[in-house]
């Protein structure tokens, strides 16, 4: 059962499982702000239970601080979210994340917070060969990258390695300053890609790869933006890969376990089912205020995307750089969808699930089967473009097209999936996109400094204000450490 | 005297000069919602008293339909405001206007709400020639573009030709149709720009142009959403002139006289410092709900910039497409700087107070002097970039460095202004940001059909949403026209 995800689960009512959830939705929605609302006082307040929310409130309980995490949902989590197996077959307790769910190497800081919390990770399904669909013919191969031409695959291999050359250009905690900033900040990724690359097949392997990566087309990212995403991972393989790569491995039980096992250990000091809505803030401290609730604290730190924090009525209003900020770093699009099957029946013909295809709705998929692989899942990403395409249409259109997908890559016995499985992010209200914020062309050159600068008493946290792993779960824990120390230690 | 604006004469008290100005802000401010608050009943709420949500008010009032509008501030007009001039020897019921001005040939809309209102219109100064700087060489000249090498004046009108025939390819309705959308969608203008043009004064030419029409950087802006507006307003000589052109004329006692006199006629139709919070909307009706007041009615129609209209609280929230769209259309970034002076002594000089420059912070200017020109006053624009790192500033160093550009521009008298007057518009809570949201690359590709379309009974307008005229009053006229279209005459 997914007692912890009321939002998805109804049947247990809207009640949270554990944290404050001091107040039931439906009294939250009637209740007046202020007026008989619950008062509650604290040292610094952490708007959003996302991993940034709640890894600076683990850093400042543990430096002694009293904090409060006020979470405008029903659960804790953010963009990381299990969602309970419900095919006949499938064990008791059985997951899959319809959010974020992978780690890898080098994201040091979600690693260790892993094995703080006792939590352990499995290797995502890899062995075999992968599957790839071009103009048409499907191919199936060993390695990393699809085939295709020779000269095609030459092209992208040396375009990937002058990008992650140029990327190591960009100061990650100031890309505004690299030497090429301006030129490279003032076109999309697609310009770069239409004028450095000249066959077909490396501008679709290019195309393909920023939109696994960012959920979004190349045309709506800065180049800037992408050289300092891709340093900030590591390289763009690091992005990319499974094996060594940010694909690397999952959570046993699931994903979400990071932000429940953290929300856990801080007990009352969560509070469910209350969004802000206004954040008053002077030399006196800071008042976080919503339907029927309202938080009195020294300092605050807004852990929630850049998008949503532009929506929060702050007074005073913020001045014009911060919120002209908020209006330009816009979320991914990204609906993820997954079919149970009664076993992984593709490792049976040598395949590990993984796939690309030029014709979509699904491009991308991968294996997402439990570690025992008692049953088996494939999953799958509609991105950009296709994403917003998809956003148009009804669930069963997107399930239709998700088994046809599945199908065309794996075979017929794709057809009958026990269990269709999909979150559509950019219309969940307090998310609104997938996997993050991105940048378009002239961000971060106009815009960067007032990223992270913090506004008076307001502090700034999420993944989308990391320097290292801006984006994956680790920026998001790093960010929110970050802001923490921001307050333990000023500088 | 400014009675109408408290917010920029707060020597008044808060509470508004007309309309049904019902609420203290004071009050506004503590009082729960719906606990003690006012109700309201009408038959269509509009949400927003700038030009777009009084047009469609008077003429929904004139059609027969009950309305009110809804308005966050203590004054209506939106983007359009007067300032009343005070320094000494300024006749009293001198204005100048801090923020949108001018109309010009072509906007039939504007032109006869302004004939049907009773305002006058006046032309905009333009006798004798203009200045212009480039690499530190001042010239003055005759004729609508500055100077520079022959090669150079040559490119650019070349471009201009070009992007005026490339812009007849959009449709108005649907950009997105146009033969090379997803070609002219995937670029920035900058990138245009550095693969058409070869020498920097035709490069420097055209960033000008964009910064003045957009007051965005080039990098900014999509090309489709260039050549979309370039189409909506007829040509980029009509956005860019003065005499036959955009800029042509003024009006009589300032441009927001046309939003007063609209919402005079309104009257108790109009509920200043009512910002909009929530809205809930279903099959049965629409309520607006904010601090201490409630609006119930049939329909709504939401007349604000899309990045502002994506803030407020739709219950049920709003479908992913709307609003991933409203996450992308940021504001322009503008400072409306201006001197005024014992006379407008430019003039016997021979200039006619426009001027151009590739230092700022003042890039662009003109003659903003009363109809008499019994004081002299020159108004610049900090724009796209200059006014981002304006953004920064504190009032005293945008004040010195206007004066510098001044008198860079012309001479020495223009030294010691009586008074200067300026508008941060990015600052401004209930606009942030002007002249108009701006279109990134891919937005209209794949958002453009979420702009206008109606969701159940909430209906959209603004400026933004226009398809002749967009980004000016005009098109704002049009736009409330046709949301109260959508309701009177349903398809």
């Amino acid at each position: 059962m997914d007692i912890e995800n009321p939002s998805r689960r109804r049947l247990l009512g809207g009640a949270a499982a554990f944290g404050a959830g001091t107040l039931l939705p439906a009294l939250a929605e009637a209740a007046p702000p202020r007026a008989a609302g619950r008062r509650h006082e604290t040292e610094i307040a952490i708007v959003g239970a996302g991993l940034a929310g709640l890894a600076a409130a683990r850093k400042l309980v543990a430096a002694g601080r009293k904090v409060l995490v006020v979470e405008a949902r029903d659960r804790v989590g953010g963009r990381t979210l299990n969602h309970a197996v419900t095919a006949p077959g499938a064990k008791p307790g059985t997951v899959v994340e319809v959010g974020g769910q992978w780690v890898g190497p080098t994201q040091d800081r979600v690693l260790a917070l892993i094995r703080e919390l006792g939590l352990s990770t499995f290797r995502t399904y890899n062995s075999g060969k992968a599957v790839d669909i071009r103009g048409g013919e499907r191919s199936e191969y060993a390695g990393r990258i699809p085939p295709g031409t020779m000269v095609g695959s030459v092209e992208a291999q040396v375009a990937i390695t002058r990008l992650n050359r140029m990327a190591r250009e960009v100061p990650l905690d100031r890309p505004w300053t690299a030497p090429k900033a301006a030129e490279w900040d003032s076109q999309t990724f697609q310009s770069w890609i239409d004028r450095n690359l000249f066959t077909d097949d490396s501008k679709a392997l290019l195309q393909l790869a920023v939109e696994a990566v960012f959920s979004a087309h190349p045309r709506d990212l800065s180049l800037l933006g992408v050289l300092f995403y891709i340093h900030s991972g590591g390289s763009l393989e690091m992005l990319l890969n499974t094996e060594g790569g940010a694909q690397e491995a999952r959570i046993v039980g699931g994903s979400q376990r990071i932000a429940l096992a953290m929300a856990a250990a801080l007990g009352e000091r969560v509070l469910l089912d209350s969004p802000v809505m206004r954040i008053e803030h002077g030399e006196q401290g800071v008042t976080l205020l919503g339907d029927g609730f309202e938080v009195q604290a020294q300092r605050a730190i807004v852990a929630i995307p850049p998008t949503l924090a532009g929506r929060i009525r702050y007074a005073p209003a913020l001045d014009g750089l911060r919120d002209q900020l908020t209006q330009r770093l816009p979320m991914g699009t990204v609906v993820k969808v997954q079919c149970v099957y009664p076993k992984p029946f593709w490792r049976e013909a040598g395949l590990n699930g993984q796939a690309t295809g030029d014709v979509g709705p699904v491009k991308l998929s991968f294996d997402n089967s439990p570690p025992d692989g008692h049953i088996g899942v494939l999953m799958g990403f509609i991105e950009g473009s296709d994403g917003r395409a998809a956003l148009r249409q009804t669930r069963e259109q997107r399930r239709q097209g998700t088994i046809d997908s599945f199908v065309r890559f794996f075979g017929e016995q794709a057809r009958k999936p026990l269990e269709y499985i999909e979150q559509n992010w950019a219309s969940e209200e307090w998310t609104r996109g997938c996997y993050a914020g991105i940048f378009p062309p002239g961000v971060w050159l106009d815009y960067g400094e007032a990223l992270r600068a913090p506004v008076g008493r307001l502090h700034w946290a999420g993944t989308e204000t990391a320097e290292v792993w801006n984006g994956y779960f680790d920026g998001a824990i790093r960010s929110g450490e970050r802001a923490a120390n921001e307050i333990t230690t000023p500088a």
